[in-house]
């Protein structure tokens, strides 16, 4: 019987898990941290990776939508690794700390959408 | 501003929002909370929504994989409802706390896709 709780299967992650795993660029710097990520009710599918950065004990703090296939797992880092520079992140769409009402905006989404080049999840 | 944090859009869900979240029967027995989901790496698919049940401050509480389709959001009751009876539940697949070993089982997924009757993720 396992002791250490096992949330992590070959192919399966927990989003317990996904929560509060850190983010680093190329340059490995540490960007920010996972927060949440938003699940599309209909499909189920993870549309982004909520990522919190900046601040401090939650002051200032700013959070970033990210499109989930923006990131990639580095195991060995034990993080996600995206391809954007800290000048770039501070460019992207980001959201006040706590208001999500952003993420009911389809044009706000739209912005994200077109700063990671992604396939739009309502499309 | 808000001050209240909405972590609910009209079609995106929080993971954080569904953690914790009661789940019914269509008797209107609490079956059991959300504990977390399980999302496959590969192509961003929320798989399973664990529910905990049982047990007492985590004694003994089982774990039990749900197909995530299988869940209804019920607004006006703040929860999930499933149409199962607490025996059925307690026949279905579960895991011990702590232990998600078995969803690296294929065997053991299965299972779970079997009782919910649903597509495989894999397939």
């Amino acid at each position: 019987m396992d002791t250490i709780p096992e949330i992590q299967t070959t192919r399966l992650i927990s989003s317990s898990q996904v929560e509060g795993t850190p983010v680093y660029n190329l340059e490995r710097e540490k960007l920010g941290t996972v927060d949440s990520v938003m699940i599309d009710r209909e499909s189920g599918q993870v549309v982004y990776a909520v990522m919190a950065f900046g601040g401090f004990l939650g002051l200032g703090e700013k959070r970033h939508p990210m499109t989930w296939n923006t990131m990639i797992y580095d195991k060995q880092r034990e993080g996600y690794v995206v391809s954007l520079s800290r000048e770039e992140l501070e460019g992207a769409p980001n959201m006040n700390a706590g208001a999500y009402g952003e993420l009911a905006d389809r044009d706000y989404e739209e912005t994200v959408y077109t700063h990671y080049k992604a396939q739009p999840y309502w499309l």
